[in-house]
């Protein structure tokens, strides 16, 4: 209840502040006849914006409502809070000046429209809890159509994040990525984007799992993003339900939903086996329970227990490398270079500690450098 | 110069701040899980946006950028350094977060769609720098069609100030509205929005003029804006050019170009006139010419100049009490009484005094408790 009473007393996360004072002084320099003079000079050269103007360090944080937090299809007004704390986030943790933006629609080509007609005020336009498979179209034709960076945070600040604990997961159980027989279940945003980069990063053996069962080439009833990864993943070309997956396995990364994990699914995976269970806020199975069932590593994405596998510890440095280092578009190097250095943080990994904190100054300045 | 040098040190005359710190103790609240409860809570009574979140104190700057200040059609990348000076005014005399929000398209019905999609998040939209007869029609539409206040400044923000002014003025010189002949030379967005708020405030003899000269019932080249004030103004029925409709007058009110108004011009009025040029940043005529005329009263736009006719008298005021009293649509009963009691603020109005200051702190607050 503390954040209903907090928003009861302060009615919103963030607020809008100049940064000079208003004096009768500065008024017709902030204002006219002085803006005009600022006007003109960026009206005459439009690349002058992201210099002279909000846009310098502004990104938009932009969402339909459709796929909030684990709420699902709450609404443009039901997402408000989520974005303006993201929007705090952004501030605190990177000094950028992110604006919530909520939508009263929820269709693609018309946020598409929205998104490129907002796109001059801004520096960086951050996607946030659009549902699958529409956020994957949304996102890829806005990073085609403009010339400043796009990220759907739930995709790529989510897969960044894995990739670097997955890193530092597997070097303290001696394992390699190469090698490691990985299941992710969850086949949305999350899942799928989780799924490209660790391909990308040259993960040998990775199986994609849906709500219906093991995402396989011989499936018809797969949107174009999941048949894309049908035939990059499976190599074993196995079907069927989740447990024929995660038998033998090394790693289980669930993005998935609550409790859907049992003592039996982790017990059947192989020695040391790495559990990521990343649902929110209830996990796919309870760290302790996990641990019982004999993982050798848990991870999930609540701050009250060990592991925390937190977008926090993305987006922020992304954007923040983006905006200083004049970037166009996140490219998969990035991605792959900013969870390399996000696992580099943590020198000595163990069973507790696989993640930098996202209070640690060194993970916004390291990210951001390698955003270039 | 002076305006240019600060958007080069600073980048941009506003920032977004979190109203709480950051800590690991804030986090869990201010985001995932916390800020789920809040989440809910909105998504369950949409009403309750207004109260717990952004919303509650938020303003969207909305600008295409096709008539900005008096440079005309620059863009939405050249108006943004007007709309971020606004935005620090919003804040420093009125508490309003505002965004400033430039977009990138001019077609009518576009705009209307994205303000539309945009009203979630926003307490109130201040439409800025739209070009005329467009502003028209998509400001009717938005206040139609949208629950929360709409208004365009540039129409209703000067022309409630215009007619406080005004007012004031006419008290100096011992006129009144009902008798005073008026002309209002400009029919774009402010001087249609003048004329009209003038009738409603009971003037009995106003001409308005556009480039073409008086308009009249009798043109065939008036858009529809224009012929609806043809019908309600022009009692006398005249046509031809600027100089016929000016002969005789108590009022000029320039809301057009520099330098439209000779001496000559000034002269033919009558005794004791009243002159408003209002072109930015340089006047339809000097304040020392008109003086030397005969102008027994002259006000222009500019801080520099007794009696400066500025929105920032306006708008503050009115989108505060809008939020505050949590208003729908800013009626004309309401313009008509923000204008009153502006006027009203100046106990002896004399000739280089017929408006308070824009830093004295009674107008956002007397002008909020009429906005209801």
């Amino acid at each position: 209840m503390e954040a209903l009473k907090l928003a009861q007393k302060i009615g919103g996360h963030i607020e809008i502040k100049g940064k000079v004072r208003l004096s009768k002084k500065t008024l017709p320099i902030l204002y006219t006849p002085g803006v005009a003079k600022v006007a003109l000079a960026v009206a005459a050269d439009k690349s002058l914006a992201s210099r002279l103007t909000f846009k310098k360090n502004s990104v938009a944080i932009i969402s339909d409502g459709s796929a909030v937090l684990g709420l699902g299809n709450i609404g443009p007004e039901g997402a408000l809070p989520v974005m303006e704390g993201k929007a705090l986030l952004f501030k605190a943790l990177a000094d950028i000046d992110a604006v919530p933006l909520v939508l009263a629609t929820q269709d693609t080509e018309e946020i598409i429209k929205i998104v490129k007609a907002l796109a001059p005020t801004f520096g960086g336009i951050n996607l946030e809890d659009i549902s699958a498979p529409r956020c994957f179209e949304i996102e890829e034709r806005l990073i085609d159509e403009l010339d400043i960076p796009v990220m759907h945070d739930d995709q790529h600040g989510t897969a960044v994040v894995v990739l670097a604990a997955l890193l530092n997961a597997l070097r303290v159980v001696g394992k390699h990525l190469d090698k490691a027989k990985i299941v992710i279940v969850g086949a949305g945003a999350a899942g799928c984007a989780v799924a490209l980069l660790l391909l990308n990063a040259g993960a040998g053996d990775i199986i994609l799992v849906d709500s219906r069962g093991i995402v396989s080439c011989g499936r018809l009833d797969l949107n174009a993003p999941k048949r894309e990864l049908a035939e990059k993943t499976n190599q074993r070309k196995i079907a069927g339900p989740m447990k024929e997956a995660v038998i033998g396995a090394d790693v289980l990364i669930g993005v998935s939903k609550a409790n859907l994990f049992s003592l039996e699914l982790i017990k059947s995976m192989t020695k040391d086996p790495i559990v990521f269970a990343l649902a929110n806020p209830t996990p796919e199975i309870m760290p302790n329970l996990a641990r019982q069932a004999g993982a050798a590593i848990v991870a999930t994405g609540r701050s009250d227990f060990p592991n925390q596998i937190n977008n926090v510890l993305g987006f922020p440095g992304i954007f923040r490398g983006a905006l200083n280092n004049h970037v166009k578009k996140i490219t998969m190097e990035m991605k792959l270079a900013a969870a390399k250095k996000l696992a580099g943080l943590v020198k000595r990994p163990n069973i507790k500690n696989i993640l930098p904190s996202p209070f640690d100054k060194r993970v916004v300045k390291t990210i951001a450098k390698v955003i270039c």
